[in-house]
């Protein structure tokens, strides 16, 4: 049983870009909270401003979240929680199939 | 995310066995009735027999749970309903994660 690791995946990268943006954010601020080296940032920028969850101030020069990056966050955290319970529910069926199999191989 | 597939593992095809031998059971019985081929079944017949889950009564020529079988299968039936509820959650996270794919993509 494989998956859902404890590294940051590509939704987790984004989600954890558009928190930081949800405070309002110059690109140096996004760069050290969501700890990505600044061509990282710069990929995934474009990209976030493609998809539109986020827009970007000129003025301010700060980037903001837009109503469709909101509904990412509160979706990605719905996400999160959820793999959270299930990875926690998959290691509890993994030590249960151990003893099972102690228990058959045992002689 | 692989595993926890619908094939039945090693211990579903023990619990299968386990279960019709719990209602006391020859041999034929428990290959019709846990869909098993004879050589597959005598296999089985040996380890689970060794790991000491059956019993085998020489005179009515019938099978029998011992204690240990009794626990195993309680356990495995614990298991099995822990397993059917992760891959549900499983499943969920999936549909969460693709809804979340779609709306970083979608330009």
């Amino acid at each position: 049983v494989a998956g859902l690791g404890s590294y940051r995946s590509r939704l987790d990268i984004v989600a954890d870009i558009l928190l930081v943006a949800s405070r309002r954010a110059k690109k140096t601020q996004i760069m050290y909270q969501a700890n990505l080296s600044h061509k990282l940032l710069t990929k995934y920028l474009t990209e976030i401003r493609k998809a539109y969850l986020i827009s970007f101030e000129r003025k301010e020069r700060c980037y903001v979240l837009t109503s469709r990056g909101q509904e990412f966050l509160e979706r990605y955290k719905d996400y999160s929680r959820h793999n959270k319970h299930v990875e926690k529910g998959l290691n509890d069926v993994r030590v249960k199939r151990k003893a099972l199999e102690e228990l058959y191989s045992s002689r």
